[in-house]
């Protein structure tokens, strides 16, 4: 543990690759495990699985994400030349560790919950069945993958649940925590039931659709408010979203007016005028009023400035009429949660079940399943988690993902995870489709499985 | 502002290069401004700054950071080939704009404060100067590296300022939101008072030292505790640190005990032992009574769990026997703040100074310089805040860093910025160095600059 007072060697500012497929992204730790397991041929079949120790506060359940990013990682994952010569560099490790790692490869079988299923506290929505050092190795980026997304997603439903049928664009990108965090916020939330995001590069990966406006300084550019409207127009007459803030709410709203005056011969329409500050509700009624009055009632209001989902279901609760949110910072950094409690364990070594029992981080032995049953309505009435092996009523939620290191099934087109999610959210018992802290979990452990525990714990170590 | 219903495109699963370099990586609206831009030859000179416009509850002061990277983006930007076809696949850009794309440079001057300054809420830290579209594009990527770095900079000050003069090390990785964030959490972290992160990718890329230990599944994967210790040892007797409660810490720290004992006629000695659970300064007090009993008392004690500032200035004011700070995932969301209120905005366009108005968002006009006065004891007295071309009192904070383009000169070292960092902190009130909530900030307004606000404010829009 104790570190040398000087860098380990000169920084390498632009190594080989880009940071996120690099194998070193990771923690030191893996691989000082991984030189011990090599040297004494620990290599046999681990079983880790990946869950959430408690629910965050203020959510009443989680949505799956990110398992299409994991499952890249696993298929690609490779040391290079450059990766090893510099561990090599470091002085830490031996040679016939350093091969291994020059043949390294993920191997092994995931069984996965789908993306965007729903799930809670203290299930295991993925496993991992690989020798040791395999399933040892991907654990700190495994983690990172799945962290993010899954709370994104889950800040995501909720913000969709709070807005009804109004449309949610992803505004997240500046303030999110680097670039991958905006990206990966831009795929999660349109899983999680937006329509849109602002970030070009995250429409140009995963197809999701794209909103935008203009900025202040746009305004500010101009010699007057309307000089800038009209020149927004002349080059973009087709998908025109007016910022009316920058000087004054009202004023802005007959500026967007007097310009649908003069658009009208060219049959240019204005879609929407966005409002970011003040007081959102009464100002979108002043804006609405105004726009209804000069017969403009089909241009929409767009609001945006430090919305989540608290603002977004007071605002629908007082009818304001607002048919968009842009959410930003708050989503893409999950504000009022911004970390969730997660665990990837092992759970059995060598045909061995096993646990850890650390005071407040005890875990549940062996590998195991999910199976969820439905009452009458279709909601989800039990989470039973299970011995992988027994035999149980309801859905098996854990299915294999990947097999010997292949994919078992094509990636599904994002659309179509965004739909299941929906469907998903559909079967939370209502009162968990609240913003309200719900119900208590609807997740049971079964006897089988307490019964390894117990066993496992008669074991000295 | 309406979003299509459907995805703009196909997604491109690996577009070429890494997301971190995309010029793409920006919101929509900034080409869409752009193309206006460029159609009514808006180029002339625009002035933008940076800056917090609050500070995060239980934040006294900032630390600057991402400086480095920003410079880097801002050297290298370009569109390729591949970046605009895919622009021109979504329909939306016209050929001259993509013409201009094509040749896109980043021609202009930045000011700034040096990485690891010290600054508050309400003062300009960085300025660019260059034609309109230049300095509007930069926008989106410039906020996101400047606001996660300062974040976690700052975060880790906090920590360091807690932990006094015991290692802290960062072990936020797993949980940091992405590739990017985990990487420049090391990177920040050790900049604001770190010794040392366990992620390796950050060690390479920016020469930070490396520590780790092992997990619990390395303990659970032995037979027993002390095998697996036994195991580590024989692997890494250079830098042997024990993690001691996956079952029971007592008990760990006499497996410590008897390895040391077996370990001493092949003169190997342990290093440290970790405790990753429970009530940290007991087990700590515990642990080390342990220890000294066994004529162990240069074995270190590394504790972690759950830290950020408060609880390691609880466990340092305990006296709690504790050499090492383990700091994860707090730190690297930066959990009690995990956003700041930062802005980049437009000050000047072709000579004319102006400012938003916006409820609750009002900024000053004009381009702007702080100067710093001390106090006999070398701390902070006034930050000025004024008019670029005020002459003033006290040191300019900021200075040229590029110009026309290029950088003004190389990059320093990171342990020198960490140095610059250190020497900053210590020019803090003792009041604003505390983890409560400091007196008002130095920060004040010239009278010039009141001056000017009033008379841009004059002008109709």
């Amino acid at each position: 543990m104790r570190t040398d007072d000087r860098p380990v060697s000169s920084p390498v500012a632009h190594p080989g690759g880009s940071p996120d497929t690099s194998p070193l992204l990771t923690d030191l730790y893996q691989l000082t495990m991984l030189g011990a397991y090599y040297e004494r041929a620990m290599e046999s079949q681990a079983v880790f699985e990946f869950y959430v120790r408690r629910l965050p506060e203020n959510r009443n359940f989680l949505l799956m994400a990110g398992l299409e990013q994991l499952l890249d990682y696993l298929a690609t994952l490779r040391f290079s030349n450059d990766d090893l010569a510099w561990l090599e560099s470091t002085g830490r490790f031996k040679p016939g560790m350093l091969a291994r790692l020059a043949d390294f490869r993920f191997s092994g079988d995931v069984y996965s919950i789908s993306e965007g299923s729903v799930f809670f506290a203290d299930e295991p929505v993925l496993r991992v069945m690989a020798p040791l050092p395999e399933a040892q190795f991907i654990e700190s980026r495994l983690i990172n993958l799945l962290h993010f997304q899954t709370l994104i997603a889950s800040k995501a439903a909720r913000c969709r649940l709070a807005a009804g049928r109004k449309r949610l664009v992803d505004y997240g990108m500046r303030r999110a925590h680097g670039a991958e965090a905006a990206l990966l916020a831009s795929r999660a939330s349109y899983l999680g039931g937006f329509d849109a995001t602002a970030t070009l590069e995250a429409a140009r990966r995963f197809g999701i659709p794209i909103a935008g406006s203009m900025s202040h300084a746009f305004v500010q550019a101009h010699a007057t408010e309307l000089e800038a409207f009209r020149s927004f127009a002349q080059c973009h007459p087709n998908d025109l979203t007016l910022l009316i803030d920058t000087f004054d709410v009202e004023r802005g709203a007959a500026r967007a007016v007097e310009l649908a005056r003069e658009l009208q011969a060219a049959n240019v329409r204005i879609r929407a005028v966005r409002i970011d500050s003040g007081d959102l509700a009464a100002n979108a009624r002043r804006v609405r009023s105004i726009l209804d009055k000069a017969d403009l009632a089909d241009v929409e209001i767009v609001v945006s400035g430090a919305l989540e989902e608290y603002a977004i279901s007071a605002l629908a609760r007082w009818e304001a009429p607002i048919d968009c949110f842009g959410v930003g910072t708050k989503l893409d950094v999950s504000a009022d949660s911004p970390m969730m409690d997660c665990v990837y364990k092992l759970q059995e070594y060598a045909g061995r079940a096993s646990r850890k029992k650390s005071v407040g981080k005890g875990s549940w032995p062996g590998r195991r399943q999910v199976h969820r049953t439905y009452d009458d309505n279709g909601r989800i009435a039990l989470d039973m988690v299970c011995r992988a092996e027994e035999v149980m009523e309801g859905r098996a939620l854990l299915h294999p993902v990947m097999l010997n290191g292949h994919r078992t099934q094509r990636s599904p087109p994002l659309a179509e995870i965004r739909a299941h999610a929906m469907a998903e959210i559909a079967t939370l018992p209502l009162s968990m489709q609240s913003l309200d802290h719900g119900p208590r979990s609807p997740v049971k452990i079964s006897p089988a499985l307490r019964s390894l525990a117990s066993q496992v714990d008669r074991i000295a170590h």
